[in-house]
């Protein structure tokens, strides 16, 4: 039997974006957009993540710095290494690869990266201004504005719908909560907290899902003919597999897609929309730099 | 036939605050804390609440200074005001009374007050730090505090509940919103463009409403026994009082009593509390100050 919904296919989606940022980093005149990445410690997954967004910009004709350090580095170190870039006229954005070593204060690390650089938005004042109504934060967190990305090219008005978003991090369901509020839906919070979640959840013309536990929405738990963007990535054993495990969301996918009319997959969902928006928050402002230099 | 629902009675909290205060003010042995508040123009209304203001720093035994601009006043000479203020150490706490006029870029003012003495807690830093898990703004804007304030001596219990916040404002609505939902509760931001007002209010176990628009929220609006703090002050004409009007809510008081739980009163309700948190927080500030003396 196959599912109802029809899928938002991320991969693709991210993938127009991408040609869209290129033919915009090709018609530059004067500066060719350079991101940078700090990755501290030699974690596999992050490895992994800061060598695909050093392809992606290779791919965009973009430029990329790549700066490592051992995860002996001291804080000053760090923080040096930022100061760095945030001085390198070459650089205009600044991607310091989390979680850091538990020795180093994130905050501190991430308040350091000038917020004209500050590309994965999650500098407090870019913060601020997207937690407030009437201003405009200079960068919009990746993962964030993917899913609001997601849901306007796949034809969704997200003005006056019902969202129920799942999870309250400070990297995905605290600011898609900002985002879709200022799109002018009726937005919902819910947590680990809330007391009757499955309850909270069917409400939802469009449910957003950011927990970071595998298949955890059930079918019965969403309502009929609802939009679903799955922000999770979780894996699961999976014995059929050559590496043991697969990837799943924070959805059941196979239920819900039977119930829902939109939704996306884990892999190939929102995962490929946070790199697009990464480099696009990049070049941004890089073409911002470059408005400046013309005027 | 008189409704079930108990008052909260903002003035009788806030006068417990207020005498917490004073007992503060007075245990500090090397500071005497000090409150500036800013006033362009001369509007009545704004006029009156800087007076109040002045009153309130004198009962709870503190320091007040007044700088009074005329509403022909440049930005450069308010923003002076404010900067001299900043640098002038018997100052902890600075209040720029909103609105100012038309000419004068506020976002600019409010950015400009030292984000130590920005007590008013609309610093776009003290918002993203309260937008965000984990963080610790130095203030909370007042009137959210003071909502929270009112559910928490009221022996309410927020964590699990189900909020409805009506209004997204940026003094009101967007920070009480964070402020409940880092105590746990599920909350929903509803607006001007929500699609059915009055059934996503039926669902709150507590409303908070804060939209401006005068008894708004009717009797069949809400759950029997929910919890509702009114932050609304309209005037609405009344032609037996001698000045012709009376306050009221966005909440139709006299309908909601009979259905709600505990409701509070306007006036008598929130605003009170919005003065005693302005003068919390500037005592908190104070006090950060002479701990910080006595390392």
């Amino acid at each position: 039997m196959s599912g109802g919904a029809k899928l938002i296919d991320g991969k693709a989606i991210a993938a127009e974006i991408r040609t869209e940022i290129k033919h915009d980093v090709e018609s530059m005149k004067r500066i060719v957009p350079g991101l940078a990445t700090v990755l501290v410690g030699e974690r596999t997954d992050s490895s992994t993540y800061v060598r695909m967004k050093i392809k992606a910009c290779k791919e965009c004709s973009m430029n990329s710095i790549h700066r490592s350090l051992p995860d002996t580095a001291s804080e000053e170190e760090v923080l040096q290494a930022v100061e760095e870039l945030n001085r390198d006229e070459s650089v205009h954005g600044i991607l310091v690869q989390l979680p850091l070593p538990s020795h180093i204060n994130e905050e501190r690390i991430l308040s350091s990266v000038s917020i004209e650089k500050d590309v994965d938005g999650f500098h407090v004042v870019n913060i601020g201004k997207l937690a407030m109504k009437g201003r405009t934060p200079l960068f919009v967190p990746c993962t964030p504005r993917g899913c609001v990305e997601l849901l306007k090219r796949s034809g969704v008005q997200i003005a006056g719908k019902e969202v129920v978003v799942i999870g309250r991090s400070n990297i995905v369901g605290l600011p898609v909560s900002m985002l879709l509020i200022h799109e002018n839906a009726t937005v919902t919070i819910a947590h680990s907290r809330t007391a009757d979640l499955p309850g909270v959840v069917r409400r939802a013309d469009i449910v957003i899902a950011a927990v970071g536990r595998s298949e955890m929405v059930k079918g019965d738990w969403v309502k009929p003919g609802c939009i679903i963007i799955d922000v999770g990535i979780n894996s699961k054993p999976d014995s059929s597999k050559k590496s043991g495990y697969r990837l799943v969301g924070d959805v059941d996918f196979e239920e819900c897609r039977k119930i829902a009319s939109m939704i996306t997959p884990v892999p190939g969902g929102v995962g490929p929309m946070t790199i697009a928006m990464l480099l696009r928050n990049c070049v941004d402002a890089a073409m911002r730099k470059e408005r400046e230099v013309n005027e």
